[in-house]
């Protein structure tokens, strides 16, 4: 009565993608542009490829791919080079090797940190071609931080070639601000600053995400999470908020504000929070939790890596201060691991080091804690990419649109 | 120095989907069978819908979704009729109406409940044709339900006419089980259940799913969170757990097995979980908390209905019971808001009575303690659909490889 079908089923207890109308696909032009995009994506995300690898990664044929890497080339977004012969070459012509344009075709990436501000020319291959800063004073709004940033990117852009080609830009911006009292303002962004930022620049507006969500998207494309599709990116700085990734994709939320991990309540005994509510995970694990346990001024945040650095060292109670904010960290990320299962959570920004001092302390509290089906598998790792992973992750907004449509997204200039 | 490009930059806030290299779509067949797929996936989502409409709806050209519409009904899958004329209709010739064939093409959902085992007959358009139902013992391993389901499909399968399509089938599985001295098993799932269910039933294996997920499907598809794309299913029978949807997909997790939200810890003075943690959200929310809470016996499952009615009709303790689970409720609630920022937070299973009994009172939590940008836009909503949500969803899972190659999917029989 039930017999056998030619397509696969769901993978087991792995619902498939929801069912949803989709958009049919239907012209030969969107083909070749979905064809065109899915090589430069290969050799932004790989780096230089031969076609010969193209063909078999893509699965297309050997002439496909020769004229979609013509055609890029063409445009100035590649490169074709003949392969240097090697001994253990085989017999044959030798295959091109596309490779992307890294030093003509670049973005401008942004960020608007919790003390700094940043700006970086990265070209296609996520090759960080220059990088500027400037302090941001405490509580500046971030609109304030358009004139800074613009005043950066002019600075860089007066270096470049003539002949570059300039993919848009992308502004990252940290989820947490405070006000001149120190109270937390969240979701405050101005939503019109992407546009702003575009207008100062005499430009198009600039994509806008989350910090934590494009740090995320980098440590994913080119970090320590190369690979791997389920994960939680968890970014410290004066609060904690996170990037979450499933099936390969950004939980992004509504307007892009998910991912508030920060405010995530563990101790309904605990501390009140800047946000108004009580025991919210920031409070426990947050830069000034650290310091107020290590016994130093909660605002003073450039004793953070010196507390770290004493708890290395043996200091007691530098270590005892990392190990409480160890163990709280593993409870809010056993708390994730039980809601979201990923695969990986990364610590980024000063979890990064927060972790690498308190690492067993972490592992024992989530063990402790999470469904033995969620935690067996799930891996810790500290962030790969450091202080540039909005950067980069912004980059990646960026360059988007370039791999979506890569013959009618960038403007010479 | 920064131009404008044709193409739009990711929306503000939101970045765009993950940029890893896609296969790129080649073939015309695959094309025909994309766009077969989007014209039976909007009449099995949206009911009959003539020529003229899904022309509009799917950007495709008359004369294609005349000929695609064909082709679906040639293989049995759909009706073409004529719309019964009505004086508001224009003049000219009438457009065909395309129906999905729910009498014929239909599908085997299972679900392994908590203390009972359902089967039901469900035709494409997601009409339930025949609904079955036997009782689950306490304890009773997952594969010991495989027989008594098996009988309950074969009973339903004597009642249908030679001539019908069969669209394989799925089953839904709670998350939580019990052992016979009630402590919670979680991912004990044993993963050949499809398998077996197949070789049961001389067929192919079963989709399986979450139960929590596949009600969220189901309520994502055709019930409360219709065109909602980030949303969050709660589902409470013995313990909690969620199917979270977000930018329109299922959150899996590793193994499908995320959501897991009962396990999050709410409260880490609080009582002890049968998962072996303390203060579980399950702990504070589920049917046994709200029956200590009223002075019953936590194991009196029947009970339940029974205290959510007294505390409706003013019973002071029943009351006090209804608004402490309601309170914890809205404190997880918070949390998952802060972590997702979902349009939509769901309330099924036993849930939903709770929801309904204590409604105020979850708001007023989740407004003290959530973050403002993530909870101002939210909605609350009991579920749609009722005891049948899993196996409308089991279905959902079911139907989505006619919906992914409708004329290679099914086998009559």
């Amino acid at each position: 009565m039930v017999t056998p079908v030619r397509s696969g089923l769901p993978r087991a207890g792995r619902p498939a993608e929801t069912p949803l109308p989709a958009a049919p696909v239907a012209s030969q032009e969107e083909i070749r542009r979905q064809n065109l995009g899915a090589v430069l994506r290969h050799v932004h995300v790989h780096g230089p490829t031969s076609r010969a690898e193209l063909t078999a990664r893509l699965g297309l044929n050997r002439s496909t791919i020769g004229t979609l890497a013509a055609d890029l080339a063409a445009a100035g977004l590649v490169t074709e080079e003949a392969e240097a012969p090697t001994g253990a070459r085989r017999a044959g012509r030798p295959s091109l090797v596309v490779s992307p344009r890294s030093g003509r075709v670049h973005t401008y990436a942004l960020s608007i940190e919790a003390d700094r501000l940043r700006a970086a020319r990265i070209g296609l291959g996520g090759r960080i071609l220059d990088l500027r800063e400037t302090r941001r004073p405490p509580g500046m709004p971030v609109l304030d931080a358009v004139a800074p940033l613009a005043g950066l990117v002019r600075a860089m852009a007066d270096a470049v070639d003539a002949g570059a080609l300039v993919i848009g830009g992308a502004v990252a911006v940290a989820d947490t601000s405070r006000d001149a009292e120190g109270r937390i303002r969240i979701g405050a962004t101005d939503e019109t600053l992407g546009d702003v930022l575009g207008a100062e620049l005499a430009g198009p507006r600039f994509a806008t995400g989350d910090l934590a969500d494009v740090a995320a998207l980098a440590e994913h494309v080119r970090g320590v999470a190369a690979g791997v599709d389920d994960l939680v990116y968890l970014h410290g700085d004066l609060g904690v908020s996170a990037g979450i990734i499933t099936g390969g994709r950004l939980v992004a939320g509504h307007r892009g504000r998910g991912g508030k991990v920060g405010h995530m309540v563990v101790n309904p005994q605990g501390p009140r929070c800047g946000c108004g509510s009580r025991g919210c995970w920031e409070t426990e694990v947050g830069e000034g939790a650290l310091l107020r346990r290590a016994g130093r001024d909660p605002g003073d945040r450039a004793a953070v890596l010196e507390v770290l650095r004493s708890a290395v060292g043996g200091e007691p109670a530098a270590r005892a201060a990392v190990r409480e904010v160890a163990d709280w960290l593993g409870f809010g990320v056993a708390n994730l691991v039980n809601v979201v299962n990923p695969d990986l959570v990364v610590f980024g920004g000063s979890l990064r080091e927060v972790y690498a001092a308190g690492a067993g302390t972490v592992r024992r509290r989530l063990d402790a804690m999470a469904l033995p089906a969620s935690r067996e598998h799930v891996q810790l790792r500290a962030a790969a990419l450091g202080r540039n992973a909005a950067l980069v992750g912004a980059a990646e907004l960026a360059f988007e649109r370039l791999l979506a449509d890569p013959l009618n997204a960038g403007v010479a200039g």
